[in-house]
């Protein structure tokens, strides 16, 4: 697994197609680059997460996270940004400070005219495990085979960037395998 | 009331304070720049309402309401950035589409290194009519009276941020004033 946090440059491998998944949230933006090899492996390339500070006030917080978000887009030049679509029972204070950090990352993609696909927490369980309401470890062991790593990327938000883009990944292999068939 | 759309350069008169006020929403955002001038008086630079259309995909609505907003930045140079602090009771599906659109406005002041302060709506109120709880008429008037014109700015959004930049002249002269007592 590579960790970094975004700024460095690094050599790009050949690729074939390349994700950057991002959980949004005030205090916490959880990301993972994956690959997909021309044999159809998947590779996570980096995987981490945007810390802000709360004594910070929202708007330069959100500039901390759209920021990062687009040096993660220069640094991996993904084709695509997958998203997980916000979608809690929890109270609607929580639902706007959520909505501004994935404001945040939704206009990084945009500017950089990336397209953009967002996916339920449901959804991405289910191209995952096969199952909608699967728990964190089913999900973490998925993460972990399909990446071929030996432990699950840490902490949570990084594996839940890292989740998101490999929904999309797996969607789009489907969609191909019914277009072809 | 000067309305126009933002992009369109104009000649800046001179100014002592120039405050740029979003009330912001995806589908429609308002905006107003008032100035304040040496003699003490307002006077309503522009006013507006961003508008995107619901069948475009969300982060390219969000995109444009950020773009639009820093032309009015580059057109008008404000000092400083008033929006509406979000707070209603409908459902958490609005307030995360909401604060979607309020992350753009926020990032698009903080990339400008304006300062930024938000408003309650019943602060606003109480601002302009010393009445937290004043209705849409009561406002209007009071924006019309504050800005010396013959009809309150329209639509609606429009003169919500009017509304929201002539509160934060009102609560700076009202500072200044309790620190020079």
């Amino acid at each position: 697994m590579t960790a970094r946090s975004p700024g460095s440059r690094i050599d790009l491998p050949d690729r074939e197609w390349c994700v950057l998944g991002i959980d949004p949230g005030t205090a916490s933006t959880g990301y993972g680059v994956v690959m997909e090899t021309g044999s159809g492996d998947y590779e996570l390339l980096a995987c981490g997460v945007i810390r802000t500070r709360p004594e910070q006030p929202m708007h330069l917080r959100l500039r901390e996270i759209f920021l990062d978000i687009q040096k993660l887009i220069h640094e991996f030049q993904p084709h695509e940004v997958a998203v997980e679509e916000l979608f809690f029972g929890r109270n609607v204070t929580t639902a706007i400070t959520v909505g501004q950090a994935r404001g945040a990352a939704l206009l990084a993609a945009a500017l950089a005219d990336l397209p953009l696909t967002e996916y339920t927490p449901a959804t991405i369980k289910q191209a995952l495990t096969g199952y909608g309401n699967a728990d964190k470890f089913q999900m973490q062991a998925m993460v972990r085979q399909l990446l071929d790593l030996d432990e699950a990327p840490h902490p949570d938000d990084a594996a839940d960037g890292v989740a998101i883009a490999l929904c999309h990944l797996q969607t789009g292999r489907f969609q191909a395998l019914v277009a072809g068939a």
